[in-house]
């Protein structure tokens, strides 16, 4: 695609890794380090493959068998150093499904673990790097704790909960974290992971896919139902200053989802009075979406024709998803928007929906 | 919406009922006739309301307390006779879901005595009407039985499927009923519902929406679903002849959803090594959508920018669903269309897929 020209970058999802499980056992009890050391972290899982090498960028695997991810100078080399990065946002990648597991008081356990992990071996090594919190949303009041508990910091920049879930996430079982959120300004970031798996229900109105390459097309689904569900069960009037961001999912499918929401809106508005404007300007005004992996049509105008209906200038954020298969260069993935719109792509939408100050970059 | 100039209509998608689940007794044993007597047809449901009257247009309900679609003079009058409706394709209503229920032999003796009753007291009243058969998804044996014992009749026309079910339609243990609707040259059509319900699976990756409205979105999930698994399953390389039909589940989310299939073989198409063509090729050569409900972007001509995008002329089919309080006129649910892709999409691609030879009509 044609090059845009950026001069500052906030990228929007960035996985770290543990090394090993053992990265954690600092911060847990040493019931669990024993539980973790005969059963491992018992991640649910549908049993699909991956793409890439094992999921990753064939040259993001460190050498020396180390794991890929857990290696901030190599995340540095390709990635922070390599591209005009302002921050870069850590989602992590084994902690993040916690909501898919049976035993709460573990999910919670974990949590704590990996957001104090997170602070002390990745956003306290780098000053370009922000993190989310992972909660535990089988309980609210316990994902209330976490959230409490970390929030003040100035590098946590936002709240993580996988796309896959029990209930959809506009459930008003979910308000207290949506008034912890709302206490400390922090948005809602939700990534794609937890379809199917665990405690969770099926992917699919059609049950289980066969294939990796199905199973992806579970994640614009659930972000689809989390956004009605936002919508209708009135989660933006209870919350009028609540940011979504919506990581991972698509972005293409949002304009003709909204035609759909609205027209749908209409002529059931009567069963929920409390919707009180049309569903896409709730969406429009409290919604955002990262643009890794970014739908290619060809000719490319018509991915700029659905950039101006879904209003890509205030609705999309740039992600680069380093340091998976399907990783998006900055130069490269999004086609030649217009100036405004590409510096609100790269770096100002974020800026806003994650409150991070304008600041010279330390390396460019 | 401005007015396309009509001459003949195909309806996609009209539905009759039964006055009473006693209509079936002529066509079912008498230990069935008793249990039905007992609990009534037992379907499953969520629990979800509906639009209109209790689901229908207030006027389509008969006087006396008569059940709304089961009253042939009145489908006439206000449809088959109100339009240019050379066919109109029945697609029944209480037993459609068959395949959320639990016991197979009493699915597959449902699905028997609706496709009976739905001859007799439908198909052989007005020959405008040609009609689809129920099969019992549950038990592929059993729904080649039931295709086979109907199929050679010039007024069936395809085979029904729900939108919900335990597996992706693409799944090869389908492949018997697929062989069955090779034999008889009869498309699949798939109509929403059964999302979520009896056996089936969760109707979204976030469980179960609160609201009707919310819930309407689970039809294009379900669509998008089956759409991938028939393509990455290798379907239509096994039926090169295979038409599928995807009634009243959206049609705008197409194209982009095309786009993201593509890339996302491109990028992992070694784990499907016989899907050797494009995921778009195959959908766009195989699959049609019906219009109803069509969503309604402002301004209007984005809906016509989509039109062209997913090949409106050779994708898209006029359904009015008939009796439902959401019923498309022909006159004024589309937007102005070049005369050929209006005619096609009234009447010659459902001409096509449905194999109806051409007529004068009857009425007019």
């Amino acid at each position: 695609m044609s090059t845009n020209v950026i001069d500052t970058i906030i990228d929007c999802d960035i996985h770290q890794r543990l090394s090993s499980p053992a990265n954690l056992f600092p911060y847990l009890s040493s019931a669990r380090r024993r539980d973790i050391e005969a059963y491992g972290l018992r991640f649910p899982s549908v049993g699909h493959l991956n793409g890439g090498d094992r999921g990753y960028r064939h040259d993001s695997w460190p050498g020396g068998g180390e794991m890929v991810g857990s290696d901030l100078e190599l995340m540095q080399q390709q990635l922070l150093d390599a591209y005009p990065i302002e921050y870069g946002i850590l989602l992590g990648q084994e902690i993040r499904p916690v909501g898919t597991l049976p035993d709460v008081d573990y999910a919670a356990d974990l949590s704590r673990a990996y957001n104090e992990w997170m602070i002390e071996h990745w956003l306290e090594q780098d000053d370009r790097l922000r993190g989310v919190l992972i909660i535990p949303t089988q309980s609210p009041s316990r994902s209330v704790e976490e959230i409490d508990r970390f929030a003040a910091r100035e590098d946590i920049v936002g709240v993580l909960v996988a796309n896959g879930s029990q209930h959809p996430y506009g459930n008003r079982i979910y308000d207290p974290i949506y008034e912890a959120c709302a206490r400390h300004s922090l948005p809602l970031v939700l990534h794609t992971g937890g379809e199917g798996t665990g405690i969770n229900g099926t992917p699919t109105p059609a049950g289980h896919p066969s294939y990796y390459v199905e199973h992806r097309q579970s994640r614009p689904m659930g972000y689809m139902a989390h956004l009605a569900s936002m919508v209708f069960e009135g989660l933006f009037e209870r919350f009028p200053d609540l940011n979504v961001v919506f990581v991972e999912g698509g972005y293409t499918w949002l304009p003709t989802y909204l035609w759909r929401l609205d027209a749908d809106w209409k002529g059931l508005r009567s069963q929920t009075p409390w919707v009180v404007k049309a569903p896409s300007e709730y969406i429009l005004e409290h919604c955002t979406f990262t643009s890794q992996p970014m739908e290619l049509p060809s000719p490319q105008s018509q991915l700029m024709t659905v950039f101006e209906w879904a209003d890509a200038s205030n609705t999309l954020m740039f992600a680069s998803d380093y340091p998976h298969w399907d990783f998006d260069s900055p130069e490269l993935s999004l086609p030649k928007m217009p100036p405004e719109m590409a510096r609100n792509v790269f770096s100002e939408t974020a800026r806003r929906v994650f409150k991070l100050p304008s600041r010279v970059l330390a390396t460019a």
